[in-house]
């Protein structure tokens, strides 16, 4: 076989296993937006089905000879061009995945998909012991796969890389270490303040109304329902069976009237990153995003640097008055925009502000960190989490399920995940900054409700480049420094300053 | 191995394909309810991968050799026991499956998905010299399957065979030329009666309503929407992605008021069929409805014998009466049932009425049989097909997409499969005599809304059974006598003397 034909041998093996992804992502799309619950039995033996069938094709010997052949056959694996970088990730992919036994990974889907079932009910019932058990056997599990990458300089190193590959936890721990106590300061300085008011959004706003609303913005967003579509989910998300078809998720809460709009735009965020992909890399294995950290820049960038700002309610405030006149129709913009930035130290990890946010995926970080060191048990962890919200936020939750059982990472198994929430924070600051120095018109495109500069760049700048580049690296190259939290903070600071007259 | 490891481990491959038979029917069942049409490319390269997946292993090796092995340990596999059954039904998948090159299955596949693009087109441009040469490819690869089941008595044989096992084409035609000048005859009678109105339903109906009393009376049959869902979908149809998820669409016309109705009791028969399989076959070769003329025997009972009888209405008239008082508030219950049973002669199959339905079959079947014999052309369909609308219903297409365009079955390649609508009409009368022979009370509790001896009747008698028995073999060993059209004329002379007063 010449080295063209094996690339092109190589493609029809990846674009398989892209197709196995998009057959999984359906499978879980519809079992979160519409199956019965009488369906749960079929759909979890299908779900590690095609689990079992996905590890099968990305660990044969056809895809490893093909690549190692490759891999041998082109000049520099190292070199900064596509198809280096295309061998190099497929080659990355088939040695992690290989490492793996397959027994093990279907242990580890066994014990998680019990484990999850197990951590519903906990949540419920306040049950944390309940769940003890099942969590300690998800981090041994986890522990035994962070040692097959070995040799590594921290055991957190290689979970930590499934989600953001490249990343290490010592950058990890020295970004949140020089955040937390300039988070921590700002957060007192707000305390002291005057508290703004946030009622009018504490209310039950019609949901025809907000259904309407959120898909008008996301469609000014940018967002391509030709290649989606919205439906309701109790926890909103993001899902793509392939470039053609990703699809958004939203909710309506009784509780506040405005959370489905930013649920929208953060799912919409998510959105454009996968149907802004570069065609070219299609089935390859650079076709997807390259890390959650990225994609978590996206969803964060537009739920809180246009969603929450003051340019982008000049345009839509008035779109809201006349939507939910009752709530806000003798509304200021400007108590408006205070309200929806209400800083407000909280138990819950999803509904909290830009301000404290960070802090609570922080302390996630610690007690995961911990649990991999060993220095950490599962049966102490609703003590350590309750003590750490009360030095960094200064609540205590009421009970575990406000509290250490909140979240249904762990029992899924992805321990690893949380700091890419925050670093997906700080990057979408970075874009910010960038954008807005090669384009200083973008803040008042934007108050008029012109999105097109500010997705152009993004297209341009971070979708087109799929997996093309890993994510320090992506970040470096178009900002010029790798991820850190300066400018994160130099935006809280001003927006705080000016939002809580400090 | 002993003969109970082997018989485990066949059951884990058939739970495999049932599964994967899962995961093709969700991917179908998305793409004609929810999917974007950007979605089509991917959605169409998933379908085939799982496709050739499933060849794959219902073709392995492992599976015939574990299939010979029981077939030869068991003490007779003809005795009418499950066991013996499960085995040779195994066999019969793994001889028919395994006959087809897989070459020549990804060709099917190939040729048939770009004939349906076409025949879309074709259809909306009234252009059927454009679709003929790929329904002449259709019919060749038809033929060319066909030659790989020989010896047959006639070459249309296996592929009626594919969705109504061991009928043959000759039964077809004995039990079809039997009933066409009956049903000829009666259509004759009724067009010198006079006509009874139906402008009453020829209305637009509140589309809530519709829907509120579609969901109402599927509850009544039965239902059970733990293990199902509705869905809006432009042609409805029922799936199955395993016995916990059963699934029905509908759809709301705005010139048939009462059209939602019927076609959504037409799928939950379908799905109270699928909802009702013995979990004791779940997963092994028996677990599926044994034919689909049986399927439709309990789609076509519910909505004819139960949705268009005297009895329902009496039920369901002041029901309806109240939810689309405009329409129906000042119309008798007579006037109604006899509006509901119009019989028209029209172009279009599947709005037909019972008295005139099992003609539009009849053409089909036999223009199909006259291509797998070589005797017809695809050229000469047109003409053909006016020709006998003309000589059984009396009505000529004014254009081919009214006529011999409208069905979607031929562009998918399923020729073959048209007969089995009207033997599941004849078949849907024989349960119906044999169920009120049993059980005298059943109109009685049918007019109070009543429908939960129906059910257990069809519990007992047909779901529980799967594929447990032959379509033939089953219809005998309820009704005493093989598919036979006799009851089914004479309910139609019943019904149709006393609406027409004949």
């Amino acid at each position: 076989m010449s080295t063209e034909e094996k690339l092109n041998q190589l493609r029809r093996l990846t674009a398989e296993l892209a197709n196995l992804g998009g057959i999984q992502a359906l499978l879980d799309w519809d079992q979160q937006v519409n199956m019965p619950r009488g369906g749960m039995e079929d759909r979890s033996e299908q779900a590690a089905l095609v689990a079992g069938i996905m590890y099968d094709r990305a660990t044969s010997p056809q895809l490893g000879t093909l690549i190692e052949d490759l891999a041998s056959e082109i000049p520099d694996i190292n070199a900064d061009d596509d198809l280096a970088r295309e061998i190099k990730v497929a080659k990355r992919d088939f040695e992690h995945i290989s490492r793996i036994p397959r027994e093990k990974l279907i242990e580890f889907v066994m014990v998680t998909s019990r484990a999850h079932e197990v951590w519903v009910q906990a949540r419920e019932n306040n049950d944390f012991p309940s769940f003890a058990p099942h969590l300690t056997r998800i981090v041994e599990l986890r522990r035994e796969q962070a040692e097959l990458f070995k040799p590594f300089d921290h055991p957190y190193d290689p979970l930590l890389d499934e989600y953001e590959p490249g990343m290490k936890t010592a950058e990890v721990k020295a970004i949140f270490d020089a955040l937390r106590p300039q988070q921590v300061a700002l957060l007192q300085r707000i305390a002291q303040a005057e508290q703004v008011d946030n009622s009018f959004i504490r209310e039950k706003y019609d949901i025809d109304s907000q259904e309407k609303f959120g898909r008008f913005i996301a469609t000014r967003m940018g967002y391509d329902w030709n290649r989606g579509r919205m439906d309701l989910a109790p926890h909103p998300f993001t899902t793509s069976f392939g470039y053609g078809d990703v699809r958004i998720t939203t909710r309506y809460m009784e509780t506040d009237g405005m959370s489905s709009l930013f649920s929208t735009m953060h799912e919409t965020g998510h959105a454009l990153y996968d149907q802004g992909l570069n065609p070219k890399y299609r089935h390859t294995s650079l076709g997807r995003p390259t890390s959650l950290a990225v994609h978590e820049s996206q969803s964060r960038f537009w739920e809180n640097l246009i969603g929450r700002s003051q340019a982008f309610w000049q345009f839509a405030f008035p779109i809201a008055q006349m939507l939910f006149p009752e709530h806000l129709g003798n509304l200021s913009i400007e108590q408006f925009y205070r309200g929806i930035n209400r800083v407000e130290p909280s138990l819950i990890r999803i509904e909290a502000d830009e301000a404290t946010y960070n802090l609570h995926i922080m302390l996630r970080f610690e007690i995961e960190t911990g649990l991999m060191e060993g220095k950490l048990e599962t049966k102490d962890l609703p003590e350590i989490w309750n003590s750490r919200m009360q030095a960094y936020l200064g609540v205590t939750p009421p009970n575990d399920s406000r509290g250490v059982l909140q979240d249904v990472h762990w029992s899924g198994g992805m321990i690893g995940y949380f700091p890419t929430y925050a670093l997906g924070n700080l990057i979408s600051v970075q874009w910010w900054e960038k954008m807005v120095a090669d384009h200083p018109n973008i803040p008042d495109e934007i108050a008029s409700g012109d999105f097109s500069t500010v997705l152009a760049w993004m297209r341009e700048n971070v979708h087109r480049y799929a997996s093309r580049y890993d994510p320090q690296d992506l970040v470096q190259k178009i900002t010029g420094s790798r991820i850190t939290s300066e400018p994160y903070m130099r935006y809280l600071e001003q927006k705080y300053s000016q939002i809580y007259r400090l």
